[in-house]
């Protein structure tokens, strides 16, 4: 075995598998082994010469004192039902729907002070004296106009941790008490956090990384009377408020607080929503406030000669790692779970820490881990994904979760991974450190959020699939693993000045949501610095409803550049004479049908540069554009596949005004691709596909190798 | 023979066809003859005891009138191409993709006074010292910000009757010069034109009906280089302007005109834009002025002891039967073509009239009659839909156009038109102008023209299909053969207080169009109305993006009453629980599937009253909600056919609480109707599919009949 073929792999265990923990550990090469949510490390495994993790919870997990304190119980804005008033008063129960285990009204705090009852039919706040909470019935019951809408906001206490509910609920915990949560931002719990941490630090010598699960704020997720899941958003801040915190935010911000800044109409500032500034504020306010008192605990945990590694998720609000405050928090590592290419690279781009490490899935659950599961399935498309990004940009080390017992048992499992865990090492011993080539300009995905939303674009919850957005999220996904170096910048960065290093921008997103960017498209400024940037020899590529806002005449702002508007019923009346024509560079490759997924429909060619590749009935798919020195390119959506991101890369390429570069290292097959490290002269070649496949291999323009590849084979060669 | 069956039909003739005309008025029992755009009446036909029909053209025909007073030609506004501008001056060509044959710029009238610049990047407008008009160049060039959009509105002259260029393109005129067009509300040609209509009676002593074809405004028809069809609006106001008419019109109204309130962005106020106060004020103003005028051409006519016809269709811009003044024209009576049932009752629903003609389609013109052509096919559809409306509103007589050697030359369609001639009288014979029996309550369709757009709500042109409505003018398409009095209601109506007898109101359309209502349901009058109506026992009923308008957290603003909303992104993270159940009263005779067309996607179901009785994936198409004493029903789209007619039916006796009523008439194969009149106790099953039917008749509740019906037959029966 090769000196590198070891070491970058943790394991989880449980005090029930030490002998198996020992065994999975050489034949692995594991070098870490850590606890989970539900398991603990035995002691016997102690001494294996392995990094130990230890599983921290800053805020949860110690029942008495959240008892002691109810106070300083963590809380979230809540908004109820919207309620149709039928007469001249109206109640209101504010809990319902919700499940009242998990969560409780706020009567310590003066509802009057901190509440707010909304009518929706106007969008008018009323008058605190028309409304009263009666806290037996649960009710606000407010003087109503008959037959308008009205929503109380509200702050209600978190009484059961909301991941440790999920994963009671998902494992089926009968015996475990509900997990209380407490602030870790309020002054009695923060002094008492940072007592029982040196304490815990102390008495815990063998742990070897604390491994933070998380800080502070709970992203939001919620549930309903039946416990399932009512709400949920990864990047949701509607948990990490309390009076505490808002009259600091008051003081910090110069203006009065608002409970819709939180509340959001019931959006609950979605990150889909176009961010109101207030909303930016608070964001900035808790990015700054979270990473001081971060970087207190991260200093207890050094102070030990231990390393800190935060979660990436569960109360990960506040620490974002492409937030400008986070490097400040000094830790050592990140971990974080890989669903995909987008998910690894969240992780695997992070800056300010010493390494980082992706937590593969499937995680060993019984919810995929049971009969008519499919966990080697899920390895399988789970590498697939990540493996291309990896490529691209690594991981420092890899690792499992959940319940080692699972996957020991589960036939043929263990076997997978070990194929996993050996490309993984070989990634590395051929990479040595160094970067994959990249193509020689910068591509940008411009939408509301820019860097600290980097590889989170267009996405609701981690990883997962969702019908509503699949077709955009795609094309992030392409962009995971592809040879290009992607920056995610804001409508106020492109109004200062488009970076002359980018030769692409891409706007994807559904019409009026952060991603397309919404009334970002009435401001000339934008519109200008990229008609400006394209006339003079850029690229625009448009997925879905890119630079949407009906505005004087148009829906598309941009179709002078894109070439493409979408027909929203106004213009039926004008005739549209579109033919398509398919001979194009970025269709060289492709033979079989595009999926356009649930791409836009009623999406025309407009002007007169434009060149339609791809129709559906009388209207277009996929269209390119000249405009001045520079092109544009449409897509009506673009989910991920192997050959989505062929026509992708090619569409770049071309919007860039690079064909020629595109082929410096190329495979011709569109289920595979290339990654070349010209430092350690080594190439791979990856077969995206679980099925074999021929491809050639161009280096430098030239065909260099005729490739016979096994399914999901990486291949190394020397160039 | 029945006595009753003869007259009742009017022939297209030509010079070259008086022996077949005769013959063929024979075999059809004829009573009318009729020239036609291209056709000439024979003076052998003149004394055939029929009454003979003449074309007349209040506009055209008079080329040397209008290259006389080129001042007086017709004019209308345009609007040039939007021009990107990449440097401080920009120069726009205005008649770029417009046909110079069919428009010419006015510059007779000042450009200044009566055009307008627009930065479409700002909205705002020119002050018109920043630019020229360049007669020579044909181009305006304007001081213009770097990457600013811009467009010029203005004033064109139509030197070639667009109905004249359209049929003279469709039957390949060459030798015919181009009609050029005059404007009979300037003074000059209002004189002329009605001296010459004395005379032309005085010489015309033959003639009984004068067919006007029509008035004098077109509907909006402009032509791009390429001789194709550039924009077609059958509602358009945009040639029925000149200064002559905007100066009056700026009296009327008290404030100043401006070409935005006719261009309007580009889309020419297309229908389907909810209509500004402005363009409202004009249509009005028009209607008022056109019908005064018209008013002194028919009295003419009438002074000849002759008839006065009106076309609905080409000029009828201001005479719209369904507008406030068009009784005082005067008119004896209304053709117009019946593309469909909607179209049939567009003119048969007309008052103010003696009588009312539909010219049944094909139109014997040589680009249905040709080799691949399907003119039986075509009569055997159009006769299908036709049929069903006029058992509900009869027309008083029918007709056809073209030219008759076309249908004469044609296997077997004189035989087909003999069928429609029959069954056409059989109704007549036996309705003896006696109503079909309704159901005992009204419904409203509610958008932003109301009654004004009787019959036309959701379409484009005239019977045409178009891809982006059929899903929602289907439902208009259904009523129109339904035992229903059917209102079209307006916002302002709404708000005034809804008629006791409205049990049921439906709102189809796209969000944001004048058939959903946009901006109206952010009207707390709207909503409140509905709701109260609603929930004290009516029905509402809701297809595709009814009440949608983004706005306070909802998108459907009546998403309380639909039990649905629309996924717009920004709830995505909000769970959606939603479970089919078919088990309903609206589907009782359904077997298939459901056909809802291009319906709307994302839909779910919201609240705790409703019922889905169809999905797509994990979103909804068919949902039913229960609302106080009230009910809806919401459909993503339904285009027409026989199954979705039965749906709806079914639909709105549901929602109107009326469903023992429905069986009061009712047949039990959704393929078939019936129609019944109390009156004359006859009643007419009808097969509206072109196969074999077995149907069961039920009256007054009970099962009478068990029918076996041919293909198309239509059978009467005496109850």
């Amino acid at each position: 075995m090769n000196e590198e073929n070891k070491g970058r792999l943790t394991l989880p265990t449980d005090v029930d598998m030490v002998e198996e923990t020992i065994r999975l550990k050489e034949l692995l090469q594991a070098d870490a082994f850590r606890d989970c949510d539900g398991t603990q490390m035995p002691k016997e495994l102690l001494n294996q010469n392995v990094k130990i993790y230890a599983t921290y919870y800053t805020t949860r997990n110690d029942n008495a004192w959240a008892m002691k304190n109810p106070e300083e119980i963590q809380q979230e804005y809540l908004i109820s039902d919207p309620i149709t008033a039928r007469s001249n008063t109206l109640s209101i129960k504010l809990m319902q729907g919700f499940h009242t285990e998990q969560l409780k009204v706020n009567t310590i705090d003066s509802p009057k002070r901190w509440w707010e009852v909304i009518d929706r039919t106007t969008g008018k706040v009323l008058p605190s004296e028309q409304w009263e909470y009666d806290a037996a019935s649960g009710e606000v019951t407010l003087q109503s106009i008959p037959y308008h809408v009205y929503t109380v906001s509200f702050l209600a206490f978190l009484i059961w941790d909301p991941v440790h509910m999920y994963n009671s609920i998902t494992n089926d915990w009968k015996s475990s008490p509900h997990q209380l949560t407490y602030d870790v931002r309020q002054p009695k719990t923060q002094k008492y956090v940072k007592e029982k941490l040196k304490k815990w630090c102390e008495e815990n010598p063998h742990v070897d990384v604390v491994r933070f699960t998380t800080f502070f704020h709970q992203f939001t997720l919620t549930f309903d009377k039946q416990k399932r899941e009512k709400y949920v958003e990864w990047f949701g801040y509607s948990a990490s408020v309390s009076p505490y915190i808002l009259e600091q935010f008051e003081k910090w911000a110069g203006y009065t607080f608002r409970p819709e800044f939180i509340v959001d109409q019931g959006y609950h500032n979605s990150t889909f929503r176009v961010p109101s500034k207030e909303f930016l504020d608070f964001i900035e306010f808790q990015q700054i406030e979270v990473s001081k008192l971060a970087k207190e605990l991260v200093d207890i945990v050094h102070s030990y000669n231990k390393e800190a590694m935060m979660f990436l998720g569960d109360h990960w609000i506040g620490t974002e790692p492409f937030g400008k405050y986070f490097a400040n928090i000094g830790l050592d590592a990140v971990v974080g779970s890989v669903g995909d290419g987008v998910t690894l690279r969240m992780i695997s781009d992070i800056q300010g820490v010493t390494y980082t490490e992706g937590r593969l899935l499937p995680y060993f659950f019984p919810d995929v881990f049971k009969e008519g599961g499919d966990p080697i399935g899920e390895a399988k498309d789970n590498w697939i994904k990540a493996r291309r990004a990896i490529l691209r940009s690594p991981l420092d080390r890899i690792g499992y979760g959940g319940y080692l017992k699972l996957a020991k048992e589960w036939p043929g499992f263990i076997e997978e991974i070990q194929k996993v865990v050996d490309e993984f090492r070989q990634i590395h011993e051929n990479t040595q450190g160094t970067k994959a080539y990249t193509a020689p300009f910068k591509v940008g995905i411009l939408n509301c959020w820019g860097n600290l939303r980097r590889w989170m674009a267009n996405q609701v919850h981690h990883a997962l699939w969702y019908r509503e957005i699949y077709s955009y999220v795609g094309v992030i996904e392409c962009l995971s693993g592809m040879p290009l170096d992607v920056e995610f910048i804001t409508f106020e960065e492109i109004k200062k000045g488009i970076s002359p290093e980018m030769k692409v921008i891409i706007n994807v997103g559904d019409a009026y949501t952060s991603w397309s960017g919404g009334d970002n498209w009435k401001d000339e400024k934008v519109v200008c610095a990229i008609r400006q940037f394209v006339d003079n020899g850029g690229g625009f590529i448009g997925v879905g409803e890119p630079s949407a806002c009906q505005y004087e005449g148009q829906f598309f702002q941009l179709r002078d550049v894109l070439g493409v508007d979408r027909e929203m019923g106004f213009s039926i009346s004008t005739d549209k004479y579109n033919e398509m024509d398919k001979n194009h560079f970025i269709l060289e490759d492709i033979v079989g049908e595009i999926n356009f997924g649930e791409g836009k429909s009623r999406i025309y060619a407009y002007g007169e540069n434009y060149q339609i590749l791809n129709m559906d009935g009388k209207y277009s798919r996929l269209v390119v554009n000249e405009y001045g020195k520079g092109r544009s390119v449409y897509f009506s959506g673009l989910p991920y596949s192997p050959q989505n991101c062929r026509i992708l890369l090619r569409a770049i390429y071309y919007a860039a005004h690079e064909e020629k570069e595109m082929k410096k290292f190329y495979v011709s097959n569109v289920d595979t691709e290339v990654s070349a490290y010209e430092k350690t002269g080594r190439i791979a070649v990856i077969n995206n596909c679980n099925a074999p496949r021929q491809t050639e291999l161009y280096i430098h323009g030239e065909r260099k190798e005729y490739l016979s590849m096994c399914p999901m084979e990486m291949r190394w060669l020397s160039f």
